[in-house]
């Protein structure tokens, strides 16, 4: 989510394009020039404010690095939204694949609790208050299942929406081309350039805007969960100051729980920000698409701490089915639970 | 999207609920019912407020109703949340329907724009300038991709997503009676009850928000296109006053495109409403369940008017290929505009 | 909030108008057809399309119940979004009275509660472990002081800054006319008219917004103080049915307290939906300015109905020292608890 | 808006603290460490993750650098989140600064429009359709005046609303301690302690969320009367390559006003989710309160590129009077536009 990782992003375009359509010495020498490292983003930046992005600099930079033969072979065909585009495409492929794993990962731990805590019962609460009893199997269950959901749907946008952007000026380019960089950069090829055409990204947006609501879920449970007077779960660790106060060293809080939320709650305000910015003007938006950067940006960036702090929150999670059953002041079986745990463990392992 | 369909999607979950769990003579008794003419909305708006729902009320109206040995039949192992919910999927699933129908006939009005000017050159403009030359079939085709993608997720979520809900007061019932229920109702069959996992209303307003987004890039682009100073469109018709205004009455605005860009601005908001809205404690939300009623009705109502303004301003558009020559300012060729127009209506074709 | 309200606003537009443009008798009969409930609202809905108001048809019809010689004294020098604008800041100003009282009353009754528990203990609870003790009476007070702040905002807006609109066509009109009919209105006089600048919008609804978070904060404190494991406080009430289930009728749910987060829910993304629309072109926005007119009507609907649904959690809100007393897992002394209640009380009785 | 910035903020916090608390010399060592350039952002970033805040490290470090006897005077009766929120104020204190220049800086820039084009007639644009003519003074002048009314708001919010946060751990600290600090730090005292009580946040917030829609206005302004078509302003300025793209050299794009639209249209999402933060658990929220910072520092951060941009656009603003005559296609007289210019004009001087 840095700054070099959108800069290599950009890079790697310029150097994938220059593989497709450029000889292979003056790619090989475009290439070599193409390392995040190189460069000092700061003066990119800042040169950036003349032009609105920060391509033309970059581009600039990346000339004055390269032999004469190569120069003419730099960005042939390209504008800079294929440039920034194409490094967001390939920016949010690299960032979901950990935030994936720690979706996985929490599910298998949710599974794992699912399958320990089968026939653990519990009061079943709504709107607060006991209702009927249930199983913590069956909530871990819950938890399982809504991310299994959620990971399969980042998968499927991760898959066939994150495509490459090849357009040139007018979206006018030769979709031969922006094939081949495809499969070059590891994209999906776009049927026809899609400089304002944005549904990608809200379907990215949407994902990742359902994958923090879907951390959040669980993250909540875990924090009433472990309220004092509750005590049903802990957040568990031996390090020295964890879940402590500045002010009351004695406590003891969910904060891997807080974290994951705190995080998953800004998600729907930068959704909100990408869908309006969907509606863009003829071949290139004037403001719309620059307003999408930031918010990608940080979209990525919270649900990608959402989801390791969820996880750990798992990895510590001590369940107490004593306090569970003592706390239990409503009558009543637990109905299907077990049946309800098995079938979701079942369509768990089918995935 | 009226009252009276929230109140027919929650009949019709009881019915349907009757005819899998009770005997054939009850159910019918309760299906004789459960038509929404039968009640006063008003009355059971206004009890829903002792209880949080109208399900409570609704109950005690449908008891009145029935014969003594229908009575034990009703609702058998549902909670009002069940009703809530499956009357929402009910609801959104035909709502669903028209609004398909009016994005896949604008998709088609775009299919036919693309055939008819795929060598209908106009300059291409980025960030609102004249840039080098485009086509207007092109700009066309680019729309009638945009529009294909989501109804493709649309109708995915539709079909995918848009789930049963029978789980009782703690989401423990037998998933038997929901699948049934499922098939009964023509809904997908859930894994588990999804009480307090709601990515399916998620998804649900993800696909609804990239629609609306999808739908304001050709509207934003007619409204641009029929300034005065462009006219290289305008909504036709020959309805006295169409396009009018109360104090200017030679005025001729594209009003079915404002409307399109009005209704579809609207979505982003509700959708992040939506998402807030999925961190949800236990096994029913204290508020946050109760939260996304309005914007989902309201999201649903919006996406569902802006669709067949949109449609209605495409039916309407005249294009204007001597204004798009004459305006053009640029030089240069329009590279593989007609190719990429063969390209994406073939892939529109295949959909 | 209803249509006829906002009708009636209209009406009330042009009447006010005819009084300060028009001679006394056409004044008068204007006056006299300026009734909502002369006029079918669905009809008029239905007009709206082709012009994208409701204005052009609700003239036609009031020009039609007018005596010839009075009929060129309507709407004089006005144009669609003078009636809009006012009728929706008349509508906001009316709405504003009943939101302010219930906000008033539950600041009253939240005053009460500070000062009847001044001294009561409980436990201080933050990341929701217990922390140290703090008193109920603070915790009211705190409830009572940012009532308090988001009242003041209101009323400054609703003062200040719900302004009359009468530019004409291009909001070039004469000033005088606007600030006789401000008069005439009860609304404030802005400088110029504001077709395109709507900064009175986004203050209203960010006044809207923070009596909505307001009115959230003590709602979510008594939804966790009521639960069973704590059950310091609970919504009394003698209805039967009230705070039950459909399918637990043992329940006792806080639902005003429930009812007052949903709608307080709903508010942030209607905020969001009305700032975004801020950004209008020349003078009169192509969507934008449609854009509103929903959201608006949405938020002063959901913020009038958190208000009083928290005043009436309050009315019933039963407090039990004793168990807040038996949960007390902390020690330590409240501080200067009892000093910030006196404190907060007398800046409450300064207001 | 950097991180050392918000560092500073806590620092001051502690240093201010110590100097209302602790003995001279154990106060003037406590100053002597508070200095943001000898910590390390990313360590202290990095043991956050413990406690959910920066406080404990922060604490433990600056601990380690202060003389024993100075030690036990350090964060005296304070809890993390006094720290927090009052570095936040701090911080948007200090932002609000220059912003409020730049924003002042471009009402100026508008009467210097307002004033020199006071008679410059051009047409008035409804719905992006000639309407009527109106004036380019006219227009500018109501660009200052919604500037001056958001100026005005966060002038207030600023000097009212910025309040120093000093409760300890549960928001019981005597309040004459919070009062001296208030004085010392230059912030606003509040009534009580405001740990959840977040009406200061959210009309922060909403300030900005105003100045961001009331800078948009302007900027889309510009970017469609800079159209090629249109033409009737441009950006000036004689920087190479200003304005221009990676494969356009000849293009001459409004680049700052698209900045600024850019920058501005993040701001909706960012107010909804301060909004969404109101709801905040008893005595210090678990997840809302933490998911305040990013968004607030983004919020901060890009109304304040926002107001720069503005202000580059207008002072780089070119206007053509006669290309605007030109393009006028529609009859009529400017109304009292020369006389709302004059209104405007002195309602500004007298601000």
């Amino acid at each position: 989510m840095s700054d070099r990782a959108w800069l290599q992003g950009m890079l790697d375009f310029e150097a994938g394009l220059a593989r497709v359509t450029a000889p292979a010495d003056a790619a090989a020498a475009i290439a070599a020039v193409c390392s995040a490292d190189e460069y000092e983003i700061a003066a990119l930046d800042a040169a950036a404010a003349a032009t609105g992005t920060p391509v033309v600099p970059l581009l600039e930079a990346l000339r004055a690095r390269l032999p004469d033969d190569a120069r003419e072979h730099l960005h042939r065909g390209a504008t800079s939204q294929d440039v920034v585009d194409t490094a967001a495409m390939l920016v949010a492929h690299r960032v979901l694949g950990p935030l994936l794993d720690d979706l996985r990962g929490s599910s298998e731990l949710c599974a794992e609790l699912a399958l320990a805590h089968r026939d653990t019962v519990l009061a079943g609460r709504t709107l607060l208050q006991q209702a009927v009893p249930t199983t913590f199997g069956l909530k871990a269950a819950g938890w399982m299942t809504a991310l299994d959901d959620a990971i399969a749907r980042l998968e499927a946008v991760r898959r066939e929406r994150l495509a490459v952007q090849l357009g040139g000026p007018a979206g006018t380019a030769d979709p031969a081309i922006a094939a081949a960089l495809a499969r070059e950069l590891g994209l999906a090829e776009p049927i026809l350039p899609w400089h304002t055409a944005r549904g990608r990204v809200a379907e990215l947006a949407g994902a990742l805007g359902e994958a923090s609501g879907v951390i959040a879920k669980p993250a909540r449970d875990v924090v009433l969960l472990a309220q004092t007077e509750v005590a049903e779960v802990r957040e568990g660790g031996d390090e020295p100051g964890r879940g402590g106060s500045s002010s009351m060293p004695h406590k003891r809080n969910p904060i891997a729980a807080i974290t994951a939320l705190a995080a998953a709650r800004q998600a729907p305000g930068l959704v909100a920000t990408l869908l309006s910015s969907m509606e863009q003007e003829h071949e290139r938006a004037a403001g719309a698409w620059h307003a999408e950067w930031s918010p990608l940006r940080a979209l990525l960036g919270t649900t990608g701490a959402a989801a390791p702090a969820l996880r750990d929150c798992l990895v510590r999670l001590e369940v107490d089915p004593e306090r569970m059953r003592a706390n239990l002041a409503v009558d009543g079986d637990v109905g299907s639970a077990g049946a309800l745990v098995d079938r979701a463990l079942a369509a768990h392992a089918a995935r």
